[in-house]
């Protein structure tokens, strides 16, 4: 259970919750300092979302099981069209929001403790950029091997990820080239979270390009049956289990 | 002069100068982090100004030196008025940017650096809440004294500050407490800015209250004269030499 200093997700959700306004602050593990979207954009209804994110929504069926969910803005609306939506999190404060507006299945774990016990799914939703929890390549097809037995034949997977190569950003293209030197990955980051005095663990973020994805996947029993793309850099791949 | 690397405030204002976009991290030396005002703040136009700071300004007159001036919304529009200004500034990009904006006159300097060499002035500018740069009391009346020295007998200090008690945020009453516990006044308050991988030294910034500024004064040849209030907890302060 992630104490309550480490809670920076939570506390910015439920403020947002309470006071209708926050901030967001990622801190990269080379000492690069942004702000992030949230806790604004956790909170926006269907009509707000992106185009892409509009298009994904329309692929869930059935038993869903949303990784991250957040403030549960997708969750709660998938529970709104009748579907069986269990909210996983690794914010406890999180999923109270998600309770408190309504939604009814939550449970406080991260994505590693994810297993069969949950149930069997007919979709995984990773949206708002939440297959990059996936972490690194070797992790990623670990957790795609274990989603595969926690799934029926006909699952997809809803994966919204970033591109890491579209920036003109020096720090960036300096922080993917360690990594390549590092034989990582270029989008490999490690980042945290802070909000006031709390700040998250350093979390493992990984991000791919299209032709990526399709590499992380060899050697998994999944494949991209469509992507959506977001514009610039952001995109969507729909993954259904090889052979269906 | 300030290493490049410690110039996040000029980062943040050169990035928002040309891209129109950025941010301003704030964090305090008991951990806590939030996000500021800047850098869009520090470009707003006379007409987008407080009402406080628009009749603040009025009492500007002859020669003004603006300490702290950042992107230079006070200072040109001195300038614009006809007045004779002078920008200080620790940050060498900033004044870079006031510079491109068409400043005319600019020295990177820090508030404890400031002397009689840099004239006789009948205006100081310390709007933004730039009083807080004066940092605890001792510092504070040294400075004031200092400035004394540097302006004529009719001079006015254009003092912007913030009460620091109207405050529900528990974080911050557990950090003034922990203050008065130290001896220290309730809004002595260290922080540095972070803006990517640029970040400030620690700034000592002093948040007073109406009553906690007079006395503050006590001890120097300055004396409010009127006080312009923000609603909230801000406000101006136009200080007068005693017996003028």
């Amino acid at each position: 259970m992630l104490p309550d200093k480490q809670d920076a997700f939570g506390h910015e959700i439920n403020d947002y919750f309470i006071n209708k306004s926050g901030f967001e602050i990622i801190e990269r593990n080379d000492g690069f300092f942004t702000v992030g979207l949230g806790p604004s954009f956790y909170f926006l209804e269907h009509h707000e979302w992106q185009e892409s994110e509009k298009e994904a929504i329309k692929y869930a069926t059935g038993s869903v099981l949303d990784i991250g969910c957040g403030a549960g803005r997708h969750a709660l609306y998938l529970q709104e069209q009748g579907l069986d939506v269990l909210g996983v999190d690794v914010s406890p404060l999180a999923l109270e929001v998600c309770r408190k507006r309504g939604l009814k299945k939550t449970r406080t774990l991260s994505i590693t403790q994810l297993d069969r016990k949950l149930g069997i799914f007919d979709t995984i939703l990773m949206l708002g950029n939440n297959f990059c929890l996936v972490g690194n390549v070797k992790r990623a097809r670990w957790l795609l091997n274990k989603f595969h037995r926690m799934t029926r034949d006909s699952a997809l997977i809803i994966a919204q990820t970033r591109d890491p190569y579209p920036t003109t950003v020096q720090e960036h293209l300096a922080y993917h080239a360690l990594n390549r030197k590092a034989g990582k990955m270029s989008g490999e980051t490690r980042i945290r979270v802070r909000y006031k005095k709390h700040v998250t663990p350093w979390i493992d973020f990984l991000m791919v390009s299209k032709d990526e994805m399709k590499g992380l996947l060899e050697g998994t029993r999944w494949e991209v049956k469509k992507l959506l793309e977001d514009g610039h850099s952001l995109y969507i791949a729909i993954l259904g289990k090889r052979g269906q």
